[in-house]
């Protein structure tokens, strides 16, 4: 109780202030960071996705317009991502967590593009730039949805995994079989392409540049769709049943630890539950 | 209780006993108003649909009918519009109101076709008649089933956006690594385009005008298509335990705000919870 | 319980046997007959469908088989037709039912092929032998599961009618739209035509004998290929929780009402609640 | 009680001490065998694969590696299947089970290959290695999740068939009738084929190779696209509704039966529910 009256005393430091804007959602400042930054996201993302459309990013005024506006939000990512390196209590940690090096990442290309202007790779890098979309997934703290969003996910990831190794174990069999059935005419030229169509048409999503000829196949095909439109009713099931049967999901703190960057603290939790360090 | 009690005496105007058969569905006649309406909706649309195939619209006897249909439909949606504005309480706010714009758009396009005989802007105006398929929400009030359903949408509105923002991420990922991978030959011409193809796998739609050339491709295909087979379990699980969790949704009055024409009013309530307005 | 007991006694008469074993599935004759009767549909619809391969249906020795086949199953099905006829208690009434009639049309058609070989019109009425996989459903009065199926379809079809007709709304309104962006070199060559693609779309089947072309379309499509992929949620969610807040679905007995032919009785009912019949 | 006490002292002599570690997974020793069989099993799936590909399999270089390697993996399998039917408590019964014939059957191409190099059937021979993957089911007792599932599945066995002798009834229907409307010139050439194109149809896969021309056909394809969308919901809600009513499931023990093999037994069961032998 006494240590955390102190805290507001403690946290009149600029980086303590700085902290919790940036890594927090807390505070009315650390919100609209987040609000802000998720916006200048957004707007990243779609300039270097308009870029790659041709007659846009090749467009002399456009492409101007966009050059322009890539360094103005990597100037704006590199500032926020010393800004971190310099108010993170333990800056290496930070650098080293997944968010720390994809936060680098999305930065580093654009003054790579400019040292060493090299045409064919440029593809690749410049798409590291898309990084920049995960990072919207770090501001996903701020909303409670998401987090029984996740919760769900990570509550029903056996079942599903399992789920998804029986439909493996299914498409290994039916893929072989087509392969042995429609032969290559028909465009199940070996047991991996003749998977890739199982998995198509199992999932539903039946694209159709691949599709049975014979009756044999046809009739395979209609055998493996049906199973695979009725199969996903049986892991629903479960995991509604789970939900249904556990406790509903809890807010938690948008608190970060400041020592291993964790997130999903309780809100009366006094240290991190990874690393221990005191919250 | 005596001024429900006085209602009826004070119904007795001719303007309160249209508001109720026009505005309401509690009586027999507000009722009746009501099917003739969605009937005359339904009619006016197929009208509307009939007249853009070619060889219906462009023959000589069907389209004269098409268009004595199309008059008399607009008259008669003219003459409800009149109604609604003549015993609206407070017209104006009706006419500002969503439905109050809808149903204007829906009645002049026929109007503008005389007065103007434009080509090419004819097909845009002529589109415009079909707004009066939004109409038919408006007599979804008369549904408890319909109550229902939207309640069940707005409860889980903020869990589905979240998944589908997942799923954009996901996708705005997954669309530019496909479009390093299979690049321009395969038609993954831009990372827009790329995406375009990544939400039509996701989503198991599956048209195949674009699909992977490359096996890297096809297994960075697969491996999606599993992902959105398989993800839908989770929201649906999310959504259907708060359902269950949750009270069945109750039964509400069909009675309309005179003032600011909003509904979803409980059985009890005497005035507007939006406005504040005497019911 | 005196009049239950005088039963069996009554029984003796053939018309009450072949009654309980014909209309029947509680006793073991009963059960038999039903199976019988389930082996022949199926074994007389793989007849019919045979006929309409080419390469089977036209040759010389398939052929004759096929015919032979034919109307071995039309002469049993006759026979049938008249026993029902014979044992029902009220047979003007079994004749003009659904399941009468169909019992009826589905073997018509190999007589009246004999008697007029019309060539045109012969496909349309070979097809009617079809409708005996209509019959199939009668005998589904055997299983408890179909019963719980039904109840459980009957329970959601009005938030199934809702849903579909939120959907229709939304193929009216995405349909006019595509027209007017997308125009006829894309295929979207009328409103019903776009709609047929919205439907294609929404429900997630995505046959891709049309899709859209240009950027704009390219969006409004993705967007409701989410919509359609994710709303499916909401109808799940409501029907289950309804199911699952409702009590199981209870066993009833097979026995079918002797005078309206109605079943779904319980076991404890004496009289039929359709027509007030005796049971 | 005294017989399991006796256990440990039994289990002393190399055959029960080998029985444990190859038929069941509740000793570290055990876990350890299965987890190596399930690597070397999906490496071995591996390696039939890449060899059906052309530019692989026919590769001088990569030919070769895989050839060893198969041989690698069949004496493995060899020597596990020997090691098996001298550990097995009755040899006889484990070679005639369902997964003593797949272990078998898996292992005797590849000798078949050297002693009889037939061109034609080879392809037919080789895939029967790819029976190998099916063998991943019988690790699957390793796993809570799985029984889980093989049990929900289990217990909505009955309403799924019903649910999909539903749609295939429907699938007669309007595969007759899509024939009759669209006739020849659209691919609906048969029954059978108008059939394949109701499932792919129904079941939302939607090739694309066959689709419907006429604006009626068009308005019946609609139809069923609703249909087979919305129809999922019905087992969905049944099924979970079932398994939340239920008790969640129980794990069980890994135990196989070592004379009938079966598997699935209760940790207080002493004697095997299938076959009465001795646990």
């Amino acid at each position: 109780m006494a240590e955390s009256n102190d805290r507001p005393a403690r946290a009149a430091s600029w980086r303590e202030r700085w902290y919790e804007i940036i890594f927090e959602a807390d505070t009315p400042a650390g919100k609209l960071f987040d609000v802000v930054l998720l916006i200048a996201i957004v707007l990243s993302v779609l300039v270097v996705m308009l870029e790659s459309v041709k007659s846009i990013g090749e467009d002399a005024r456009f492409g101007r317009w966009l050059i322009a506006a890539e360094w103005f939000f990597t100037l704006l990512f590199t500032a926020e991502y010393l800004a971190r390196l310099a108010c993170a209590r333990r800056p290496g940690k930070y650098a080293l967590s997944f968010f720390g090096i994809v936060d680098l990442l999305a930065i580093l290309p654009t003054y790579f593009m400019v040292l060493s202007p090299g045409a064919q790779r440029l593809t690749v890098v410049r798409s590291f730039r898309l990084l920049r979309a995960f990072r919207i997934f770090k501001l996903a703290h701020m909303l409670n949805e998401a987090t029984a969003l996740r919760r769900a996910i990570w509550a029903s990831r056996s079942k599903i995994s399992v789920f998804l190794a029986f439909i493996v174990i299914v498409v290994v069999i039916v893929g072989s079989a087509m392969h042995l059935i429609e032969g290559e005419e028909s465009g199940f030229t070996s047991i991996p392409q003749s998977m890739y169509w199982a998995i198509v048409t199992m999932t539903t999503v039946g694209y159709g540049d691949v599709a049975p000829q014979t009756p044999l196949g046809k009739a395979l095909a209609a055998t493996i769709m049906m199973l695979g439109y009725s199969m996903i009713i049986v892991p629903t099931g479960i995991v509604t049943a789970e939900l249904t049967s556990g406790a509903g999901p809890q807010p938690l703190t948008t608190q970060v630890c400041p020592h291993c960057m964790a997130e999903g603290h309780d809100h009366d939790a006094g240290f991190c539950k990874f690393c221990g360090g005191r919250l």
